[in-house]
């Protein structure tokens, strides 16, 4: 991985080698102080989602700027940010295997570290293997508040795994985890607020009935760059989850505003850097992007700042780009906006980071595969 | 990424942690005798493709079992190859960057490397790069068959490439790629054969017209899974570049033999193996494999061996399976069969080789994210 840099600093951005990702370290700060001003101004807190950038370099620039710690998916990409750093960590997920449960339980010994669950047996795992290494584990109850996935029915639910928790030896309950991460796309402005506004009135209900059982929710978790503000203004969550943010994709890109424009508050700071490596027909052009260098669940990339072209189909190691007035030349370099940012990230081992035109600095994609 | 692993050498496979990439050894083995035995019967060469597996010991295997070398997309790709002991190389692909063209020059040093071309300048580029470096570079003429990519018309235009690499001080013409890689997946059996059958005629003037010039193809190079044996049987093609048949993913199990059965000679072999992680309602469970274990681009794995579940959806960290009967239980574990196994495998670092419900080897993805 280190020998395969595409390029080094104080390269310049035309003699960077591609495909590779390339952030526009600018816009990225801009994204990074919106976000911090919003909260601040709220007096909520923020834990940023690493599983978007899983980079240390980046979790520690969020924490500099005012985010209290990380969520990250995975127990090996918690561990993979506490080595690079990192020193809060909540798994916003469940962990089952054994295996898997004995790490999280030992990286507590590390760092703060935190955890959702939504099934009793998995807490007494949890618990016993903290247990074990002398550690303590704060613990969320996960509700589903729409999602359709992981978590428990809101309400009544919630309280035996609550008082589990609370009644365990070496676990703390902290609170609740209540991400609609099905209401992070939705283009219609509307929709998704109603979405926001269901989960509102879920994680509510919850956090009250837990009172009545004694049950204190310190932490009322969830929200994503394309709900934010619902849950932020909501008097309800008080610590909002963020991730995409800081790059924006794509698919981010079409999600509409209440007044129908484009959301605009965060800028595209990420790209897939491209070559043209193939130019024998006139309407179009091969590039060296193809489906190993990006995820295309929501769609194929997006050409950036070019309305002449645009990127109609991925094979594995290449893109093809209609180029309707044959402007494109062999050689010529792209940017090109990520369908989904998450798992595009996921393929690379670097982020080159570029300002004005020169590569300022290479982050390593610190946690990249790590799914453990 | 050594420190993550999922499993050791002698781990029951009940215990291998998830979601990881499990090969089937026994499968997987009779994949490659059966490709070798059809090889050998029709007298033809093998030079598999690489790109499908990324790794050092799947390549040294079929050279064992007879392949003449391997294909690779990408220099990076080839390099890593080469340092895990590979000695016959061809980058099945255009090398447009400078930096890149030097490292394919200098890897020349230490293997035999062919590369293929569809431009001009970029012979003489690579010719240059190989009299700064001594090396010697064989040089593919690549036409386009019918996949609308890379490579120049075939007939004519094939001339003037081939004469400037014949031509040239440090390269040695020597002969045709011709790949039509979208017939691979052409579900149909007479359109997939009609496709290469007009590969085939294209392909056959093309090399007709060289003759008359005094250029001859040595190497006459193409056809993948899907096709090969139309290509294989066609006196035309001499070189198959097949990788797909050592893994079999969902999508090629969807393509059809003449008498209208799934295409049965070759064996999934390449499982994501995956963990139910959440089982809070009755009709779904949650696994742990989503859009970070797989590339959906072809659909999403298929469960393997069980008809009464069905893997639906996918987000970042998280798989849904529809479970109608409410069979499954929380930690079971399930073999999925990638949609598509070239970008799957490219987001892992390692191979879990299992026989008789044990693993047997670690097998690093040797050029996981060489894309440069």
């Amino acid at each position: 991985m280190s020998t395969n840099v595409p390029a080094l600093v104080g390269t310049a951005l035309d003699d960077v080698i591609t495909p590779c990702l390339v952030i526009d370290l600018d816009a990225f700060e801009r994204n990074i102080q919106r976000m911090a001003r919003y909260i601040d101004k709220q007096g909520l807190r923020l834990r940023a989602h690493a599983k978007t950038h899983k980079s240390a370099n980046i979790a520690l620039l969020q924490i500099a700027s005012g985010a209290v710690g990380v969520c990250c998916q995975k127990v090996s990409e918690a561990e993979a940010l506490v080595n690079g750093g990192v020193r809060d960590v909540l798994v916003s997920n469940q962990v089952v295997n054994p295996r898997m449960i004995e790490r999280l339980a030992a990286l507590a010994r590390q760092a703060r570290v935190l955890v959702c669950v939504d099934d009793l047996h998995n807490i007494d795992a949890i618990d016993a293997a903290a247990l074990r290494y002398g550690s303590r584990i704060e613990v969320l109850v996960e509700i589903d508040v729409g999602a359709g996935r992981c978590g428990v029915e809101p309400g009544e639910a919630a309280v035996p795994l609550a008082r589990r928790i609370a009644g365990s030896e070496c676990l703390r309950f902290a609170g609740l985890q209540a991400y609609q991460g099905k209401a992070q796309h939705v283009r219609d402005y509307a929709e998704r607020k109603a979405a926001i506004d269901t989960a509102i009135s879920r994680v509510s209900g919850t956090v009250e009935r837990l009172r009545e059982e004694g049950l204190d929710c310190d932490i009322v978790a969830g929200a994503g760059t394309g709900t934010y503000r619902f849950e932020g203004g909501s008097h309800v969550y008080n610590e909002l989850q963020c991730g995409s943010y800081v790059f924006m994709d794509a698919d981010y890109g079409r999600i509409r505003m209440e007044d129908g424009r484009a959301i605009d508050e965060f800028e595209h700071s990420l790209f897939i850097y491209t070559t043209v490596m193939s130019k024998t027909k006139a309407e179009k052009a091969i590039c060296d992007a193809g489906l190993k260098a990006q995820s295309v669940d929501s769609g194929v990339a997006v050409v950036y700042g070019r309305d002449d072209i645009e990127y109609i189909g991925a094979s594995d190691e290449h893109g093809v780009i209609s180029d309707p007035d044959n402007r494109l030349r062999l050689g010529e370099k792209l940017r090109l906006v990520p369908g989904h940012c998450d798992p595009t990230v996921n393929i690379y081992d670097w982020f080159v980071g570029v300002r004005n035109g020169r590569v300022e600095c290479l982050w390593p994609v610190t946690a990249r595969g790590m799914s453990l």
